[in-house]
């Protein structure tokens, strides 16, 4: 169990280290031309991703998101008692791994972000975010499991520029991402919002994957 | 047959939720540079590509395109009988797709696009663009079954760039995508010519695929 | 044997129309950002790659190059008689496939380029391009042959950036596009002193890969 | 032996021929746009990296980078004798692919950079540079040998967005790079520093594997 515990914290830090980083280096960068910022922040989180989730998945299963598990207690593959320490785990990750980023960067270490992340359209847009990540991740171990990091990997990569919230999908991400003034930030008081779509959306997937993704159906 | 229908019509949204949501969001950040919106769109919609052809390909064959079925009936894969049911499903998908993605945004739910689309030079690219997908499809499937998600990934992504109409190349997506004015739409009244252009291409790959990918021959 | 010449044919000329077609695109789109334009390019040129190999590999061993063909006569995996029709379908399939992509674009159909490129630094970099491109080629068939599509549109995607002269590494590709006054042209002149240096890149691949990839020695 | 000295020579050469190379073609292109400059920077070598590893990994393991060869012998996968020739290969072999780059772009053969990369938050980046590559390579033999080269190749390329001092993550690398004065040269006076903390990343995701990686724990 401490290994996958482990294996979550590190593979959470090192996905908002990506976010977080490219973010910065990104937005430095591009003087003002966000498109291209947003180019690199996507590609290199999807390229995260895929290495993170081929190195951590046989450890812990890789989930690095609270949605995600909460997916798979729906589903009956984690026990609900292994729920609480993989979340803890992935939201104290994710908000060490901001820190890093932010010395990293000579950025304050402890921050709030002031970029607001709100309405209707954001709000459905992580719904379909979570839905869509749910969705791929079962698809995927439905139809090729060994294809999973790529295909969570590429979904993430799209996702930031096909759904209006740029895609958080992510308590975990969604709560450390609060915690950075940054180009990736959200307004920590829109995060609970944000929080309440992604588990709807993760477990609309859920539902949905019940119907279709079974061997032998026609 | 349920469930072929519902992988059908759950792709073809989430196809059309990535084309028209990454345009917008690419041309709203780009700033008018319309090559990095469109290359974000074109990343974008590889990369969903990949991920709904591999969760829905052992569901329903994934086609998520008329001309494609069309294809597999001309090739002898599919029933005349099931392409009626299919084709609708692509449609009906395709537009909820647009949809979807226009509550995402803030947009008006239902619009017409202005862009026009026409001209010779466009139809024959919508020949090209349809003919090469096809091919793609076809030869993947002779050559390289499990890569079949990844090439027509990579096709589309390509293509966006090397055909003069951004390569649509699939009748529901051009039906759901004049029903959008942003920047991927295209004026409804050039929608007709363009999905006349893209039967003849995949029809043509059918014609030529017979012959090149033959096992055995030499 | 007919459906091998076909391949090359057609595949050669797909390739022209990605590296031609994208390079048009991306030029016009860009305005004057070149380096998005040559983003664009790489990236296309790499994603139909990927395709055209995987798909004809099969039929004819994909070559769609002169340099390459030559590269197997000298590894003694082509008989030197078969030769003649590969190199001549290559650049037929080629200056078709230029001419496709200007009626696809609204071009002249027949165009002679302007664009100088020549010098001892752009010789060398032709020298470079074709040697890793015919060791990749054979260093893939050694280590991994699977994989050889991905490593060649991966290895042609960084060399447009990495070689001063965008990597052409191609005869074929050479000839036919000095027939295009466009983002990738070439002066008439200047493609003689291109193609030696890709023949002489790609035979000293050929002497390289005999000593460095051979099973079981140490 | 011989073969595999070869192989982290020719392998480190064609790595800095990618970093510089791209680097250059990326600033002189992108007219300011320093963003852009870096996007392609970094899909360029992550693009030559995939390849490489692919080819030269059965033959020498493809380490091309002194750090990496010491985590090997820490694991105890390399005989420490065999290091130091491993070493001096991958230095020799990294400054050969810059002078090739040189000539390639007409730049002076031998230059000194100018650029400074130093300070507490530069070096903390280089430890978490090396920490993740090393980390990632240990991850991904223990996990899917088959997909190191593309999750290295995807590593850096990520990591060239997400540490602020865009991943050098290699001592032979930083050495080469110290004796260009173009977009991806180092200060040679601030590479010593650089090199130690690509040691002490390095060694630390030793330590960490050795605990993590571990079949069959639970």
């Amino acid at each position: 169990m401490t290994s996958k515990i482990a294996a979550e914290a590190i593979g959470t830090a090192f996905l908002l280290i990506a976010v977080v980083g490219s973010g910065i280096m990104g937005e430095r960068l591009a003087g003002g031309n966000i498109a291209v910022a947003l180019l690199a922040n996507s590609v290199a989180t999807g390229a995260a991703l895929y290495v993170l989730i081929s190195i951590f998945g046989p450890v812990s299963g890789a989930h690095f998101n609270p949605a995600v598990t909460l997916g798979f207690v729906l589903k009956g593959d984690l026990g609900a008692g292994a729920a609480p320490s993989y979340m803890m785990a992935q939201v104290l990750g994710g908000v060490l791994g901001v820190l890093a980023t932010h010395l990293m960067f000579d950025e304050a270490l402890f921050q709030m972000s002031k970029t607001p992340r709100a309405g209707p359209g954001q709000w459905w847009a992580e719904i379909i975010a979570s839905f869509g990540l749910m969705l791929t991740i079962l698809g995927g171990l439905y139809a090729r499991p060994q294809a999973v990091p790529a295909l969570v990997a590429c979904y993430i990569t799209g996702a930031y520029w096909f759904t209006a919230s740029t895609s958080f999908a992510n308590p975990a991400v969604t709560i450390a991402r609060s915690l950075t003034d940054t180009f990736s930030g959200i307004l920590p008081a829109h995060a609970p919002m944000f929080i309440v779509m992604q588990f709807i959306g993760a477990a609309l997937a859920v539902f949905v994957a019940r119907r279709l993704f079974v061997a032998g159906d026609d």
